[in-house]
């Protein structure tokens, strides 16, 4: 039985896989080079394909066939790929089905064009222009989560399933009110010693140009591998899949902050790297697919922070990058770069924060989507609170929304409940970094030398091979040896405060 | 019954437009910048989409909803929307209904991968690497050339009626016979003349990004809408629409050769403004579609020699042409550029080649295919054949493949029957601007003063917003006032031989 009925499974798979692959592909394109006038037929061309996609994925045949593999694999190994198939296809299967096609349509839709405002609406910082488009989203949210809900679940853990199987609002509350009482003495400190430091180093003038070619550079060097996918520039970076071969990063280029560029192409690399461990044989079913958002963050936070902004990196990487920027970086130490790098100062923009800060902008994010979601805050009211949460967690406040509540793409792409999935892939990746440190014996030696290639081999074997196959916090206590604690991260936060 | 059927039909093609448009998409990011190793999967994903097109383009119930229109509009005038669309909807419908979607998929993988593998054997220069993707491809266009005949219609005639309807392969014999006997004397008083001119000043060392910059400040200005499109770089130049406001021109730029990229755009641009002239309320319907291949190419004929090559052009252009290559062209006066752009001397590259020896590339193209449909030449003999060609109708031979045989991209992407669309292309936009001229008045007056926007008026006018609603020659009939005429071609190219 299980012999018959999986390839017809996986040739269902791999027809419903090439229509979303289509859908990447009309969104990267949108993300790149779209022609202004072209915005409303691109949503149409994304609303027919989400429709196609919804109808495949909500087959009843195909609800049959998992039903009938689910049952012929009952007592099999729950790791062997019949089982896991089953199993997490069928969690997905009732999932659509709870979905009516027109709220899949709408959404997509309103999230196609939502996307398009938002890029208006911030480059004018108008926030009233947005409103419309952020409230029909935050509705058509809210039936998602009354559609999708078990009896007694509240929305907001409906959207944190959805990201981070398993994960659910009192648990994440706890893990963020411990990391919250930790991270306020580190921020304190860390602010404290940084504010003894020079001028900075990495702000300037650092032409596009040459950041495009290090950070090319420096992502090849490091793993990524280009015979696979690219790198564009986009609004807001992002890394998409188009095919098994297919992976592409998408990043933003300053000229004046160097860092902005080279460490949102490490962050997508990470995500990219992740997706091409992946086994391609196995691409679009959930054995080839990644586990959760909060271990695909690990990946990125794993070669942005614990990696890239450390003294080894700079030990290799420094002379490359005086190749590079050979008159923005005279004068400057290796040990000056890494001291500026690591500067601890609350700001207002997220993807700009420093790694001790940077979990305070989720935190605000987090409890103001739960609130969105519960209706004790309307969206009209959406940009005061958020001025009054950063006061309250970071002791600042925008006085423009593009450096506020306009900052992030996420709401406009309907991605609520996404946010806290940010923090916990910090702490998945300081544990996973400290067991390949264990493991491997000598990372930084490594590193210093250029050489990446265990570390990622380690990664692939331990994280990316295994997909889906377990549940996000049990494949890190597999990995590590020991189950989730945030200890990892709060320690390797703090030498960099003291 | 009209009025209850049309909105089915349009919302049906609606529907098969944004998957033609999608494959259009996954088609040009293929050719600007898809990852080496994707190409696989990107075929698969074009195999579906082609797959899913043909289905509804057999949908029976959209022949019935034809024939309901067909017969309720039978005695309304024929230039009326609805007959429009009855008419040339039912001739596709039954041409597609003859194609069977085993054969409709297999052609669209086959040409996916021939495109790649031409990219390689172009690039390396081996034509036995492509011979079996070319084999195969050409086996695959007589089954097909098979399917869609007529009791009596040759495989070739079936192939030129899908490009330019109406047109048979006697007919064209004639008229590209006449052309030759045409072209034999001013080719050799042209190149007799041009042997006179001093050396070039179009070849040398131009900066590509000032070459794109240039390209694309002329394109806006002629009326390219980069609202509604863009401008790439590709291997092999085209033009593509992925929505009613989104068409793409795609070129190649020569650091060596200023004319390459500055004529590949203009070219395109041509080809892009046809398609934001036509009328976008009746996009995917015939009304709304372009009338045909020649008359396609009629456009960017138009634009790239008519205009492009003229005195009148460069009078306005020059001093523009300075601005971006101060040193490049320091010393030359426009009408040496005017006249080292017109050289004529037979060359081995179709889209190099002067606007007088074009058409001999065109005329071998047409004799070769011709032959490979009626099995006269088997394609392992194709280089050789060509080799002799050539010989024959320029005087010169390419001992290269890739500067033979490798040269275009067309075959490989299944396109036989469609090189003598081109010299018809050429034959119509002589005769088109003849008659602007004369209707408007002072035309090389307006393009001296930079004024492209009553040509483009009067094209948009007398062209685009007729779609399909004529047979192309009877469109340039209506046009001109005088059925179809070489003679305003090879007066026109007598002008630069003389």
């Amino acid at each position: 039985m299980n012999d018959a009925v999986l390839p017809k499974i996986l040739e269902h798979v791999r027809q419903t896989s090439i229509l979303q692959s289509t859908m990447s592909m009309l969104e990267w394109d949108q993300n790149t080079g779209l022609p202004p006038q072209a915005a409303e037929y691109r949503a149409e061309q994304l609303t027919l394909l989400a429709g196609l996609v919804h109808q495949r994925q909500t087959d009843p045949v195909l609800g049959e066939w998992l039903d009938q593999l689910d049952a012929s694999s009952a007592h099999e190994d729950p790791a062997k790929p019949s089982r896991v198939i089953a199993r997490r296809m069928k969690r997905d299967f009732e999932r659509c089905r709870r979905l009516p096609q027109a709220l899949v349509e709408e959404l997509s839709h309103a999230t196609s064009i939502g996307q398009q405002v938002w890029v208006e609406s911030k480059l004018s910082d108008d926030y009233q222009r947005f409103l419309p488009q952020l409230k029909r989203i935050v509705e058509l949210k809210h039936q998602e989560a009354d559609c999708l809900a078990d009896p007694g679940q509240s929305r907001y853990d409906v959207m944190l399933d959805s990201y981070e199987e398993g994960a659910n609002c009192d648990q994440i509350q706890r893990i963020f009110s411990d990391l919250r009482q930790s991270l306020i003495p580190l921020i304190q400190e860390g602010s404290e010693r940084s504010a003894r430091f020079g001028p900075s180093v990495v702000e300037g003038h650092f032409p596009i140009a040459s950041q495009q070619r290090f950070s090319k550079w420096v992502a090849e060097r490091i793993g990524f591998d280009f015979q696979r996918g690219r790198l564009d520039q986009t609004e807001h970076p992002f890394c998409t899949t188009l095919g098994p071969h297919d992976h592409r990063i998408l990043t933003r280029f300053s000229t004046e902050s160097f860092s902005t560029g080279l460490y949102g192409v490490l962050h997508e690399a990470g995500h990219g790297m992740y997706e091409q461990g992946l086994d391609p044989q196995w691409y679009g079913t959930p054995v080839g697919s990644a586990a959760s958002l909060g271990i695909h963050e690990s990946q990125s936070r794993l070669w942005e922070n614990l990696v890239g902004l450390a003294k080894p990196f700079w030990t290799w990487a420094y002379p490359h990058l005086l190749d590079h920027f050979p008159t923005e970086f005279r004068g400057v130490s290796p040990e000056q770069l890494v001291q500026d790098l690591n500067r601890v100062q609350s700001s207002l923009i997220r993807i700009e924060a420093d790694e001790v800060t940077y979990n305070m902008h989720i935190l605000i994010r987090f409890e103001l989507e739960k609130q969105l979601m519960s209706q004790q805050l309307r969206v009209e009211d959406l940009p005061q609170a958020w001025r009054e949460q950063y006061r309250d967690y970071l002791g600042i406040s925008p006085t423009e929304d593009r450096t506020g509540v306009l900052q992030d793409v996420h709401w406009s792409a309907g991605l609520i409940g996404y946010f806290p999935t940010y923090t916990l892939g910090n702490i998945y990746a300081a544990q996973l970094y400290a067991a390949a440190d264990r493991q491997l014996g000598g990372l930084e030696s490594q590193i210093e030398r250029g050489e990446f290639q265990p570390l990622l081999k380690w990664l692939v074997e331990h994280v990316h091979r295994h997909g889906q196959t377990y549940l996000p916090m049990e494949l890190i206590e597999r990995a590590t040896g020991e189950p989730v604690d945030s200890r990892y991260l709060v320690e390797h936060l703090g030498t960099k405060c003291r």
